[in-house]
């Protein structure tokens, strides 16, 4: 922690600042600065410590400005864990290299819709099979999903096809039910910071899926999956799925695809792009799961409709069976060859 | 619904759309456009077949741009309900001009802490009364409240001084534990959009404090209190409490007044102001209240702690107990003031 | 300046950092840290040594942070000149309380329209016109103004009602001619970086009106507001214009009212909000306009025009000639009363 | 043009605003509506009576909402311009999948430093060559570039590696003097909104390369390239730079990879994308350049400096020679590819 006195802050209220620092045992360091006095603080303070300083601070009319210099995140952080963590799913390999494809619907509709998506699926060749059961919704008017019924067919389906399922979980009441249905607990964006539930889904030990929110710093992304490997479970994704947008007149959100390289940088997590909700439409898909591809993440997660003319959510931004298939002809031929390319 | 058209579709494509209309039950009318046709659907289509209408036309490549015509929340809506929603909660009138302060700390930490803050808050002339039991933290590490022992503080202390008592919760299993201790049930920021909790909130009856999320628009947010309300819990107050800043150094959020008149205009639920969150700095208070009361906001809440540099969470922008007090009588003569000038 | 080491830094790359300021001819101090080194500046840099410093630092892969701890604004910091700035134009005094309106059209259309405006500013008692003779328009296809015609009339109307006129000028080279007709120089929102242009109008010495730049931070606006100071000329008006709104479908900006008291604590330059551009509807101009004046600013510009209905600009924004008397009436009753309040 | 009017609007109120539109010379077409009326327009109206009809109907109190339903720009506008602009310059091929790398350093500093600049520029197979001249600094105290000195040096080494040049140009009298030495007119992200600007680029009849604002949205940039289409110059083309970052801690900018399937959508003029601006990190400039390139952009402008640590401007975003070679052997072999795997 580094504090910037004002311009003018006479020795008395430097002094302030340094004895409420001795105060907490750790010896200051002052240094005389260009315009004006900073005081740096040589030594680990505990969280507690640090808030209860950084209030009584806040309240001195001579401080200027308290800057943390570490990072507020430990067990998601690549400086403390350097090695990639892999996330390991039944037969699916997730992290440190290994491109996954999560497709599917945005909703099941019903056992025929989600079993014709899971049979394109696995055949076009992917391994993770998506489809909501709870469904969040802007409007109370529109189409909330199949809730249970939802559920015990992601789960019937995916086990006829031997695909992996992830599926959304909105409450902590739900994670124990929803954990019994689906291999990979969902976090969807809108519950990045819905802490309590991030709480509950570090406890159910379940594969956890975290969706960043739309308007999340790259730290307030981290400090969530931090709540979940906090409670011992170590196996996070992480999801980049668009943020605010400048301009909705063309995509739904601004995919940030820097948010890539930057996360694999910081964290050891997975990282996984979705390029549907990133983008809302569903032609800008293909060159956007390219994108992400090339710019390291561990895989995509694509939205798939057997008919997106019909479907109940979301229909815009889904590839039909023949778009997706070829989705994963075209990235196989680019994973392929960029693993040449760069090695 | 207005459905534009790309230049150069032909006829059979706008014939296409047509004849999707018309499979609802309802006659399109076909403008021959400017440079390009559009298409309106001059009846009511329920929202299922809009959804349903919308996905089809989503997958039609000739389709340009697809324009919702109508507001999507109803409930809330001034157009549906020309009066302003009272809230009445015990003695306390909120709502159609009643200016209301809601006052207290961030957190219950203790009860001397918190009768202290209570005291102060009646002393000042203030009829509600604000503390947290469990806080939503960005980080696992920091403060989490002192949860049910807070909730007991909370209506002790309340009912000790007679003041209306407003506190957070976070997820729809603990409504009606909440609901047990508080007279205002408060949905934060970060959980605008938790569905099942506005749900369970709504099915509490119980009077509902929203806050707007951090990203969230107009239309997101009253859409939030639509879930309240479809629920049959008419009792919702409307919390602008800052938005995402262009610039983080100096104000934690920024703060959007003009939400007031635009809130006030288009819907008939109180809306209250939060200066504390809304700027995260204790001396940018004062003139934020005053700013919401004259742009017609129905109250403000603003955090006040007995030792703001001993708080445990959020100690910069609290008030000391003189502050507050100052920033009551401030605003009450305003308020008297401006209800002459605008008389 | 503070930099922060990454975790696991050696202590031959903490003593490159070292060295690396050594050689500036200064010494450093090394913060052993809680977890990493911090390396502090105690003395002062040119800003050459610092940008040379910095860019030295960014290509080390072992530096993970560099924090500025001065803010980078000198000129128009209230640390280094802690009186407000008084702007003097003819007659009129802006700035330290002295609250001014500015009124009239967006565009000046015609000497008839103009001189119809001003008699309505005059009448209503504000002290200065304003009137665009060159528009920065979005379109190529929007109507761009009268241009030197439209100076003759803004200067021939101003002088026959005694009223200070103020017009944006929208290149360098142009300042000297708009200096000839204009008493006030305005640089629009779109121009707040145009860096030529700053350099002119701070050469011209004439008094000038910055506006803040959409998605500009406080630092940056400051300093284009430095760039005008630092040119000699200290007779700079700061004017909050509303920033990016999270939503256009409301209000076409949001109007950042708590920029008030953050430039007016950390700048000595006059602030004037502008609440039609800011909200962009006429009917939430007298809200914004009080909360503005609540909230410390040194005066509002307002665009009225004689009949909004047939502006060839902006005319949704604009203030009908009685909207504006009232306006003017409410303002007027509003800044007595607090006043006294505030007194 | 669609008028939606408020819910319980009177007949005599719909009927204003049809007349409004018969005054144009237009028949209106009236929609009943859902629950409101909406009247279409079914024919053109010139930009004039447009923008008056508009003002028109913004004062009237029961018109809801005024909805533009042809996209503001034309000659931009794929619609109207089916094939890909290609711009030629010199030998140099810009646009219609013709993947181009333009390299250098941010400003030009030296001789030796520019001639050493374009030497690794050309052997590692790029073929435009940038650096800045007049450099656009936020801080009036930051190094503003050599000037005419500057636009010599770049001629002088741009001719002698028979490379194509770029540089910026920042007000509207210098177009002829930055004209007199560069290849190439590059319009920086703080002009786009320079209309002066660019119409005098437009006039020069010299390529221009524009830069998006850091807070466009997509129609605003596209009607600025409209400015410089309208005067007559085909030769533009579209650089995607970053947009405002949620979170400034990591990365400069959010480079909005989606921006170039959008715009190549949208019009007919070549997308480059700048990963160095975007990032302003020089580790992730080569994933976000091998983004760019997948999503189909036509080039990427990419900052090399032979010496990082002691450039005068941006050196923490500028990539080593040795990087930079291997970035064009990375995207040469990327590229081969996958027109191999699209094909």
């Amino acid at each position: 922690m580094i504090i910037l006195m004002k311009l003018g802050a006479t020795d008395a209220e430097i002094q302030a600042v340094a004895d409420a620092i001795r105060q907490r045992g750790v010896d200051p360091l002052i240094l005389p600065g260009e315009d004006r006095a900073a005081i740096g603080i040589p030594a680990a303070l505990t969280n507690d410590q640090k808030m209860d300083l950084e209030a009584e601070l806040g309240a001195m009319s001579q401080v200027s400005k308290v800057t943390q210099t570490s990072r507020p995140y430990k067990l998601a952080s690549r400086e403390f864990h350097p090695d990639d963590t892999i996330v390991q799913v039944g037969p699916v390999t997730i992290g440190a290299g290994h491109f996954v494809v999560m497709g599917g619907p945005c909703s099941i509709e019903s056992f025929d819709q989600f079993d014709e998506a899971a049979r394109v699926v696995k055949e076009a060749g992917a391994t993770i099979l998506r489809g909501g059961a709870f469904k969040p919704r802007t409007s109370p008017y529109a189409f909330q999903g199949l809730a249970e019924d939802g559920l015990k067919i992601l789960k019937d389906v995916g086990s006829a096809y031997g695909l992996v399922t992830v599926t959304e979980v909105m409450s902590p009441d739900m994670v124990s039910l929803v954990s019994r249905f689906a291999d990979i607990l969902q976090i969807g964006a809108r519950s990045m910071q819905n802490f309590p539930l991030l709480i509950e889904a570090g406890k159910s030990m379940k594969p956890v899926f975290l969706k960043r929110g739309p308007s999340a710093s790259i730290d307030e992304f981290l400090l969530a999956a931090e709540y979940v490997l906090s409670q011992g479970n170590p196996n996070v994704m992480l999801c980049e799925r668009g943020v605010m947008p400048l301009d909705r007149g063309y995509t739904r959100n601004t995919l940030d695809i820097s948010a890539v390289p930057v996360l694999k940088e910081h964290s050891h997590l997975p990282v996984i792009v979705d390029p549907s909700h990133g983008t809302g439409v569903a032609r800008y898909v293909l060159p956007m799961a390219r994108a992400a591809l090339v710019a390291g993440a561990d895989g995509v997660m694509v939205e798939m409709h057997p008919n997106p003319k019909k479907a109940l959510s979301d229909g815009s931004q889904a590839l039909t069976p023949d778009q997706f298939k070829s989705l994963m002809q075209n990235l196989q031929s680019l994973q392929t060859i960029t693993t040449r390319a760069s090695g």
